[in-house]
C-alpha cells in the first residue's frame, strides 16, 4: 500500500534532505582522474546507505572496467514485476569556478532551490528513486522485484556500465527500467520523455599531398583539403536543411497524425522561447516540419569542428596536407547508426573532389529509442507522477542521445521509463546547478505511487 | 672595371667563407623574443663588418620600432644611378632539433654545401652582396651610389622596415632595388624573379546563436555557422576553380603571348617533379590553363584553417556560436587588394545564410609586382649573372608575396632586381637548410659585374 509509504515519505523529509546532502559533499568527478577516489567514495557510501537506510543488505560496489559501480537487488517473486532502477553519483567538473555563486560542493538552500554541483544531475533524482524504495519497505509496501544498478561514469562515457550491462544482461533482466535523469519542460509540467534519437558520431577526413604546402608554391594548382571539406560538407547538407544521403530518410518511422499534432503544438507553446533562450532570429533547417519535429523526429546532420590548417593568432598560408571534420547525424526512430554511416561513407566517397582523397571514420554511435506514448507502463507511470502537478503529462520526445537507455533497450529489451524533475534553468553541466527542492520529495512520492502501482 | 674586383673576390675566397661563418654562428631567430639580443648581435657585427671590412664608414644600426636595422650609404655622385642592396639578417627557429644532422648554427662545409640554418636565407645571399660591394671598393670599380639597407625581422612580420621604409622614402630613393632572397628553380639554372603575388588575406567570421548549443537541444533547427562557412567557402570557389567573386577577373592584366609561350614552357618542364615533389596525383584548379599560369599569374582562394567548435580528441555534439575561416587570396598583376577584399566582403554578404552573421576582416595584404621581363634592367642583370651558367637565365613568376619587394615598389617606385641563388633542396625552414657554396662566390661575382655595368 502506498499510503503508508508516502505518510513514510512526509515525516522523514529532513532526513532525506540530510541524506541528499551527505551524498553531495563527495566530489565524484568522473572526468578528472584526480577525483577518482571520490567517484569511488560515492559507490562506497551509496552501497552502505542502500544496506543501512534503504534496507537491501546485498548492496555492494561493483567494480567496472574503470570506475565502480552499485548494485543491489531483492527479488520477492520471479512470477511479479522486475524494475531496475538507474541513476549515477558522478558529476560534471565545476569549471569555471569563479563563476559560482556558493561553493559548489556545500549544498546550499536559497529558497526553495538546493544549490550544488550534482544536486539536480543526477544525485537528487537518484537517491529519490532509493528513498521511495525505502518507503515503500520500510512500510511493507513494496510488492515486486527491484534491482538498482548505479554508475560512476555518466559524465565521461559510461565505460564501465556499458560493459557490465553487456556482460550481465541475465542476471539484471526486467520487465522496466526506471531512470530518474531528464527534465521537464517547464516549472509543474510533469514530463515523460518516450523517444530518444539515435547517433552516428564520425570524423571525414580529407588528404591532399604527401605534406602541408605554401599557398605561394602550390595556390590555385594543388588540392586543398579544407576546401574539399567545404565542398562536401556543403553538398551533403543544403541550405533547405534536406541531408543530401540517398536512402537515409528510406529508414524513418513515420509519424502518426496524434503524434504529429503533439509536435505541432509543443512547437506552437515551446518555439518562441527556444528561440529568445538561444538567442536566435530564427530557426532553420526544414521548414515544411514544425521545429520540434525537426529538433527530436528527423535526422540531424551537424558539423561541429574542423581539424587542419592554420588556426592561430595572425595569418599563415598553409595549404594542409590533411583535415578532418566532425560531424554527427543524429537519428530518429527507425534508423540505424551503423546503416546510416554505410551510406555517409559511399555519400562521400562520391563527393570527394579530384586529388582529394576522403573517408569516413566511425568515432560512436546509438540507436534511436521509442516507446509510444500509450504504452500501457506509460500510463502507470503517468497516473503515479501526474497527480503531483496541475498540469496533464506531457509526452515529449528527446532530440537528444542517452547512451544507457539505448544500452538498457539493446541488451534488456525493457522499456524505459524517463520522469522528469530537472528544470530547463537547472544549470545542468554549468555553474550553479540546483535542484527544486519540492520536486526531490515529489520525486520520492511519484516513484512510491509508480512502484506501489506495478505491483498492485 | 669588374675584372679587378672580380681577382680581389677569387684571392679572398677563404675570408669570404670566415666571415659569413662568423655571421651564422649568431643565432638570431626574429620570432622568438629570447633571440632577439642575438638579432642585435647580429646587426652589430654587419654594421661593424660593412665599416671594418667592406669599406663604408658610415654603416650604422638604425632603432626600428621593434628589432634593429642595419644602414649603410656610399653617395659618390648623385647623378648617377643608385642601388639599393635588400638582405635579412635573421632567421627561422630550429625545431624539430632533432631532424638537423649537424649542429644548426654551427657552419657545416659537407661536400659543396655549407649546412647551418640562415646559411641560404639569407644570410649567405645578403654577404655575398656585400662582398660584391667590397671588391669594387677595394679595386676603385664602384661609380654608382649604394644604399645599402638589412633588417631582423623578415622571419616575423617586417614591421621595422616597414615603418622605416615608409618614413625615409626620401632618403632611400634609388633607381633599383637589389634583393638576392629568391631561389633558381632547379640546379645550375640562372633565376630572375620578376614578378610576385599580391595577397588579400582575411578572417570570414560566422555568428548564429547567442552562446554555444548541444545538438541534441538544437539539432536540426538551430543555424550552424561552421555549416554556413561550408556552404560560403564552396560557393566562393567552385570545384572547378573559378573564385565566385564577381569582378575579381576584371582586374587581371593580361597576358601577352610571350608571356603564356614563357608559362606553358615552364609548366611542361616543371610540373612533373612539382607534381611529384608534393606528393600529389594531379594538379586541380583551373584546368584551362596551365599549371604554372594557375600558380603565379591567376588569382587563388585558399582556405587556411577553420576555427570554432570541437576539435579535441573524440566526440563532442557542440553547435558553436561562432567560426571563422581563415582565407587567402593571391593576387595575380592588375588586381588591388583593398578592392579585392571589397568585392569578397560584398560576396561573402550575399552568401551568408539564413539565421547567420557573416562578416570578412581583413588582417593583411600587399600589392603583385610586375617587373616585365624585358625591362632593360633586368636585361642587364641577366647578363651580369648569366655568364655563370651554362643554362640560359630562366624569368619566373613568382607564385608567393615578398612583403619587402612589394614595400620598395610602393615607396621608393623602383624596380626590384631579384637574383636567385637558393636551390629547391635547400631546406628552407626546415631542418638542414644549407647552401651550395659555389653559388656563394656565384653571386659575389654576379653582383660585382651588375654593379660595374650599371656604373659603366
Amino acid at each position: 500500500m502506498s499510503d503508508s509509504a508516502l505518510q513514510y515519505a512526509a515525516t522523514h523529509t529532513a532526513e532525506h534532505l540530510e541524506h541528499l546532502k551527505e551524498l553531495i559533499r563527495i566530489p565524484s568527478i568522473s572526468s578528472m582522474s584526480q577525483y577518482h577516489g571520490e567517484v569511488r567514495r560515492a559507490a562506497e557510501w551509496l552501497a552502505n546507505h542502500i544496506r543501512t537506510h534503504i534496507g537491501i543488505e546485498n548492496a555492494r560496489v561493483v567494480e567496472g572496467v574503470a570506475l565502480p559501480l552499485v548494485y543491489a537487488e531483492r527479488i520477492i517473486d520471479p512470477s511479479k514485476p522486475t524494475v531496475l532502477l538507474y541513476g549515477h553519483f558522478d558529476v560534471q567538473p565545476i569549471d569555471p569556478i569563479e563563476l559560482w555563486k556558493t561553493e559548489p560542493f556545500e549544498p546550499t538552500l536559497v529558497g526553495d532551490n538546493l544549490y550544488a554541483r550534482g544536486a539536480v544531475d543526477d544525485k537528487g533524482p537518484t537517491l529519490a528513486a532509493l528513498k521511495a524504495v525505502e518507503s515503500l519497505l520500510a512500510t511493507n509496501g513494496l510488492d515486486i522485484n527491484v534491482k538498482i544498478l548505479l554508475e560512476g561514469e555518466e559524465e565521461s562515457g559510461s565505460e564501465s556500465i556499458s560493459a557490465y550491462v553487456a556482460a550481465q544482461a541475465a542476471a539484471l533482466a526486467c520487465d522496466y527500467v526506471l531512470i530518474l535523469d531528464t527534465g521537464m519542460i517547464d516549472k509543474d509540467i510533469p514530463t515523460i520523455t518516450h523517444s530518444l534519437r539515435g547517433m552516428t558520431y564520425v570524423e571525414i577526413t580529407a588528404k591532399g599531398a604527401s605534406g602541408d604546402l605554401h599557398s605561394g608554391g602550390y595556390g590555385g594548382a594543388a588540392p586543398n583539403p579544407l576546401q574539399a571539406l567545404a565542398w562536401v560538407l556543403g553538398d551533403l547538407k543544403g541550405r533547405d536543411g534536406h541531408i543530401n544521403i540517398p536512402g537515409l530518410y528510406d529508414m524513418l518511422r513515420p509519424l502518426s497524425d496524434a503524434e504529429r499534432t503533439i509536435l505541432d503544438r509543443q512547437s506552437q507553446e515551446r518555439g518562441p522561447a527556444m528561440m529568445a533562450a538561444a538567442g536566435l532570429s530564427t530557426f532553420t533547417g526544414e521548414h515544411q516540419y514544425s521545429v520540434m519535429e525537426r529538433i527530436t523526429s528527423r535526422p540531424t546532420f551537424e558539423v561541429h569542428g574542423i581539424i587542419g590548417g592554420f588556426i592561430g593568432e595572425g595569418s599563415k598560408t598553409v595549404i594542409p596536407a590533411e583535415a578532418r571534420a566532425k560531424v554527427s547525424l543524429r537519428l530518429a526512430p527507425g534508423q540505424d547508426s551503423q546503416k546510416v554511416f554505410a551510406l555517409l561513407k559511399a555519400r562521400v566517397a562520391e563527393l570527394a573532389p579530384e586529388g582529394v582523397q576522403m573517408d569516413v571514420i566511425f568515432l560512436n554511435g546509438g540507436e534511436p529509442l521509442l516507446l509510444p506514448f500509450d504504452a500501457p507502463v506509460l500510463n502507470v507511470a503517468a497516473e503515479a507522477y501526474g497527480v503531483e502537478f496541475s498540469h496533464p503529462v506531457e509526452y515529449v520526445r528527446g532530440g537528444g542521445s542517452i547512451p544507457v537507455a539505448a544500452l538498457f533497450d539493446q541488451h534488456l529489451k525493457a522499456p524505459c521509463v524517463m520522469l522528469g524533475f530537472g528544470l530547463p534553468d537547472d544549470n545542468v553541466h554549468a555553474p550553479n546547478e540546483k535542484f527544486h527542492l519540492p520536486y526531490y520529495y515529489a520525486a520520492i512520492r511519484t516513484c512510491i505511487r509508480f512502484l506501489a502501482k506495478l505491483g498492485a
